[in-house]
């Protein structure tokens, strides 16, 4: 598991947009034909499908991907893949012989026997939905060709829960969107999303609160709609909130200057000086530094740092980093040290 | 006014007990044998007490003293020397002539016309009981060979309020007690002062909630005992409390040194970052860095530094650095930036 201590290319902080558009994720679901899904499968039909997607991946893409039995991995290597976007939650917590491939720049991974027999999952840093969808979409066939997916043709792929029918597509992207929170206008972007019948969620999974000021923005139809148009929808929305954003922050800049320098620098302030500190108020203390660089006010830290310690401060890559198993008060100190450690060298 | 730049010699951080104990003021209280107290005098009496006065110690300590009629500076410079401690805000705020008497180090003020005909302070750098009480008894007595002070065989000194009635004396104890506030055992002084009728305070005046955590603890009889007892009272009471704080640090070394060290450490990162900041949050602040310094946690910050920057902080003082008036949130702008130069060089 070399890999699983790198960071993922999605946190580079380039890409277009990256100013605000942390990643562009795109995933599709798959099954095999003339199999149970897996709600419906016994645990020997599981191992069997794990073992033969495993096989058809490795197969297809012997030097790009590595191919991972979850079940061989620790719980907190798990937690680590979990953090690092390239597994679900729900994968690293099931029972059963399931698995995932993924290349060394976790740019791509294939779920195998998540809720799917298949997930193809491509993310990449930035506002980037052609490459992202060009690349899923060269998967996606070079798999058909070994593989045949379970379709039909009135209603298109088949999937285990219904909300994926269709085309099986989801593509989600990640904002943040601190401008829009501080100023208490975020609220325009949860109707907005709503009335178009797209998701908003924080960083990780499903919460409600939004850690880090960061929302990801995804389409629920995937039925109906061609891939293209479900891309566009998506693209049009989140340029929409990019624009509203960006004047945030512009105006922030403009009429609120003090407000703002304030903010950033006492972030950054505390970030550098804590020696006990918890997830959430890291991730706003990170959420303002990230802003104070994308206003010009702190020009000398890179993104890509910034962006990396919203994952390595999660509690995984906490317990990876020391080795062992650490509470919740001994992980306020540890994620302080290492905070500390890697802003050390900063303004 | 060329001294009214200079901070007193009492926040230098030095003398007995330092660590906890900011200053040990005296000050008695006298009026002129044969002349109405002020609250019945006419401003035509009033000013020639004054004048009288001003003489009287002008002639007395001609080379020690510097005395300033109050109706002569601007109400900045008034606010200052109150934040000085070297006059109380009411006679800052009051009208007719008024005046005060000190000298370049800030140790020794002659309030001439505040609520009695004189107001005689001493005020020293820690537990400075003998030191302080040598000195102004020397000034007392130099002053009652050209003046009479009012004098009844059986009450004693006579003054304004009854309460100060007898020896005219008040110590007052300025304690850092960030410990005990910390851990909530703050309740037990109040409780003991108020047992033995004594009174405690904030580092400004009589307001309830103590900024910074100083409490000032002062004798209120000042009748049926002698100086030296009174004084005595007032040491053993603020030794026990000594005695408590040491503890209550001693055990946070011990016993929570992540907690104690992340306050510490916290509070110096936002005074170094922060751009915008009121006064009780940066007394607060303070307040935890001095702690830090007396805990070995930040032992290269001079005490000094940080007790002056308690006055130089003030509304007065920040309006005289700037030359103008300020509003609050001009204030805060420029108490942040006064903050960061001044700790610049720090850690």
């Amino acid at each position: 598991m070399s890999d699983l201590d790198r960071c993922g290319e999605w946190l580079s902080g380039k890409g277009p947009e990256s100013d605000i558009v942390i990643s562009t994720r795109i995933r599709l679901a798959r099954n095999i034909e003339d199999q149970p899904f897996l709600s419906k499968s016994s645990p020997e039909q599981r191992s069997a499908i794990e073992r033969n997607l495993a096989l058809a991946i490795q197969r297809r893409f012997p030097d790009s991907l590595e191919y991972q039995n979850l079940c061989q991995l620790s719980p907190v290597d798990r937690l680590c893949m979990v953090e690092k976007h390239l597994i679900s939650k729900d994968h690293a917590n099931s029972d059963g012989d399931r698995g995932v491939a993924f290349d060394e720049r976790g740019r791509v991974s294939i779920l195998v026997n998540e809720e799917d027999h298949l997930r193809i999952q491509v993310i990449r840093s930035g506002f980037s939905f052609d490459e992202s969808w060009q690349e899923i979409d060269r998967i996606d066939d070079e798999l058909e060709q070994d593989i045949g997916f379970a379709f039909s043709q009135e209603f298109g792929y088949l999937t285990a829960c219904p909300s994926n029918v269709g085309t099986g597509v989801r593509v989600s992207v990640m904002l943040h969107l601190p401008g829009l929170a501080m100023t208490k206008q975020i609220e325009k972007v949860f109707v907005s999303m709503q009335r178009t019948q797209h998701a908003v969620r924080g960083l990780y999974g499903e919460g409600t609160h939004p850690l880090g000021d960061f929302y990801q923005i995804s389409n629920q139809v995937t039925l109906g709609r061609s891939e293209p148009q479900i891309l566009k929808i998506v693209r049009d929305l989140v340029s929409q909130v990019i624009g509203y954003e960006r004047d945030v922050r512009k105006n922030l800049i403009k009429e609120k200057p003090m407000t703002l320098a304030d903010r950033v620098w006492r972030a950054l302030g505390i970030l550098k000086a804590a020696r006990v500190i918890d997830s959430e108020e890291t991730m706003d203390l990170l959420s303002a530094v990230r802003l104070g660089i994308h206003t010009g006010l702190l020009p000398d830290i890179d993104t890509a740092l910034v962006n990396e310690l919203f994952v390595l401060i999660q509690p995984g890559h906490l317990q990876k980093l020391e080795g062992r198993k650490l509470d919740t008060p001994e992980r306020d100190i540890v994620r302080a040290n290492l905070i500390r450690e890697r802003l050390a060298s900063v303004v």
